[in-house]
């Protein structure tokens, strides 16, 4: 008997763009809270490109949010609909770069950027979606499945516009090609020993200095080499709370802080200055993510003191330039704010020519999930290297992922399923449907 | 007889904020096309406060779109609703900064931005609605209620946060006390006079040669002494127009070209080396407006054109750095893009920091409705000067609104009515209304 299962039609389509309103209560607790986001609700707008080819594939992706404005970001996503109903499922896959810049090139949706905000976070997710699909077709988890791509595949991935003073095709395929070398060899590194990551956990503002003390001992006895810690709302707690981390794990662990945008640049200065002899790792986020001049004010004046920034950078424009101003020692790429993995490809090719580690946001929901896949890129096919590399790690709401990440001796194991990362398991996904899911109807 | 009117009572609130989304189908003529927007229609996501207080007023203001996605811009709106249906409209009017910040600062809503694209234009279309309702109670068009504030309270407007490495609240203090002597008789010179305008009309990309020319020199024949083209396209036709336009209307009036952001930083260069024979006055919008590095480095090659752009840069934070970086000979405010009236007179005075003058951005539906009266308010109390400053002028769709632009002799007249100046009749609302207003559903 044969199990031959016949191919899709090469007539394939995408039927539909699903988008759900996905919100989880996270403010009930006080993980998670921040100098700038006390109350956060995590959420997602989702999206399920579905198609008439028959294989039971669907893409899925989705984009990150705070609670309310979820509605809005679904709003976005369902604008990007006309443009991707009635594609060609093969054409689709087969040039993501082109399919990517067909969304970000709208003349009319560009006005609510351009590329920025809702309409380009709702860009990524769709995006997403369409190389979650992709992925799924060629039976790969996307972090293997780009890192069999050629060095010119992976280019014609990347738009351009805007880089050309500061990366050109000719250097991006220069940088792949020098990293072509030993991909099977990091391939099966990170099969076998997964991606450094550091954790957040122990460090929210809501937390005591017992249970501070705690978490952050019990991540170094769990493989963590490197912790971060959320400041700025007070500057006698943050002292007190980064001395007791500092006496917990003692001077061989990394401690990174992260302000949440929440200060202008001399305060920035100035808090940083009395937290140093502590000597916290990175500083992130010290001030407005647009405020490239800003961060290479602080960067200066805070030295060997990193500056770490990312998770709400617009685009590739932005990160082009934190790297040439030499405003940031870190770039912290976030799965779900930009133009999806095609910007986050170009962003990843930035930092290798510039030569300035990428060390990802995560977090929130699901973005664990998908920024892993960037990361072991990054380290099999670009960057080649993991040298003061670490993707953050936040122990919340990975139980809704169908692949939820595995984290062993402070590392990241290699996600081994098909696809980007983004899908959620059907029951969340009803459970947590707002304002209808039985999670909301009981609260609302 | 006493025609006395009842003041409101003190406990009215504001009971609702309705949103509309009003397009107008612009693309079905080449009016308004650029190198960016071949086919815009344009659109307004139009938001009313309404009130209790039985005195018939209500706050008009619109977000300024292209069409697609005028929808996600209405949703952005109505996210905002939450915080401001029930306030009261007494606290709302007398506190124009503090409602501004309760706006922008949502700790949820704000991860849609932070302070950029849909919910950040939606902050200020909802944030002009409150100035429209307060300078209606006061009987008085915005630029001339703002030009009778003291320099304290319109330093309350301002959120200084992000700014203070480059304007402190004691030098604004200062800008606008410098400015105080003769606010009366730049007042009366503004009504008797109005304001300097350029025109934009004779400049679309989709006009022939002999239109471009004959509606060049109309201009001139009106009373204009500056006019704009569209660039970036084709070179070709760009040169030829270029010379078009210089040999119709002469060497004494000022030319200006806009790429809206087609280049890359050597292409903006090379291209504009070629239009230079006919000596362009400014050139705006040459690249991607998050491009603060990028203007500099084409402001420093290009000299002595001149570098313009603002109309999509997204908040005060990167026009401060296109001052602090020296990237730009013109500030170009926009009355829709950023968080309403408080952000802009915080851009008003970053502007007048750096000694740069600001010529709005207009046009679209609206846009110059509004942005006339900042441009008047910062005559007569911040810069209080006229020096190479002009508002630009596109005649489109004034038809639509309860108070039009007068323009006269290259002027913008100054409104008289009460209000910001974005309320549109009754019957164009609902006419333009989309889909299901007449003119859409009889073509959708």
């Amino acid at each position: 008997m044969s199990l031959a299962v016949s191919p899709p039609p090469a007539s394939a389509r995408i039927t539909a763009v699903d988008v759900l309103d996905v919100r989880f209560p996270t403010s009930e607790q006080l993980d998670g809270s921040d100098a700038m986001n006390p109350e956060p609700d995590y959420s997602a707008a989702y999206v399920i490109l579905r198609t008439d080819a028959g294989d039971g594939l669907e893409g899925h992706a989705l984009a990150f949010t705070t609670g309310r404005g979820n509605d809005v970001q679904a709003a976005a996503i369902a604008a990007l609909a006309p443009h991707v109903v009635g594609l060609s499922v093969e054409e689709v896959c087969s040039d993501l770069g082109a399919f990517s810049r067909r969304l970000v090139h709208d003349p009319q949706l560009r006005w609510l950027g351009p590329e920025k905000g809702a309409i380009h976070m709702a860009t990524g997710a769709v995006v997403n979606a369409a190389w979650d699909l992709a992925a799924k077709r060629a039976g790969q988890p996307v972090w293997r499945f780009l890192g069999e791509m050629s060095p010119e595949e992976l280019v014609a991935q990347v738009d351009f516009r805007w880089l050309s003073d500061a990366l050109t095709q000719r250097e991006a395929l220069e940088i792949l090609r020098r990293a072509e070398p030993g991909r099977r060899e990091r391939t099966d590194r990170l099969l076998e020993h997964g991606y450094p990551a550091y954790t957040t956990t122990p460090g929210w503002l809501g937390y005591s200095d017992e249970k501070l003390a705690r978490l952050a001992r019990e991540a170094v006895a769990d493989g963590f080499t490197h912790i971060k810690l959320k400041v700025g709302a007070c500057l006698e707690d943050d002292v007190r709370r980064m001395r007791t981390a500092r006496e917990a794990v003692g001077d061989s662990i990394r401690i990174a802080v992260d302000a949440n945008q929440r200060w202008d640049i001399t305060p920035a200065i100035d808090w940083m200055r009395a937290l140093a002899p502590y000597h916290p790792y990175w500083i992130e986020e010290p001030t407005s993510p647009d405020d490239i001049l800003g961060h290479a004010a602080i960067r200066e004046a805070l030295r060997p003191i990193k500056v770490a920034t990312g998770e709400h950078i617009a685009n590739r424009v932005v990160f082009k330039q934190l790297l040439q101003a030499g405003a940031v020692d870190i770039v912290q790429i976030d799965s779900a704010r930009v133009g999806g993995v095609n910007e986050n490809l170009a962003i990843l090719l930035l930092a290798a020519k510039f030569d300035v580690p990428v060390c990802p946001h995560a977090g929130g929901v699901g973005l664990c999930e998908m920024v892993q896949h960037l990361s072991m890129f990054d380290y099999v096919a670009v960057s080649g290297t993991l040298k003061d590399r670490v993707i953050e790690y936040v122990d919340h709401l990975h139980e809704h992922f169908v692949d939820p990440v595995r984290i062993a001796g402070g590392h990241y194991l290699a996600p081994r399923l098909p696809g980007v990362g983004a899908q959620m398991r059907p029951e969340s996904l009803k459970e947590y449907s707002y304002p209808d899911g039985p999670v909301w109807s009981a609260r609302v």
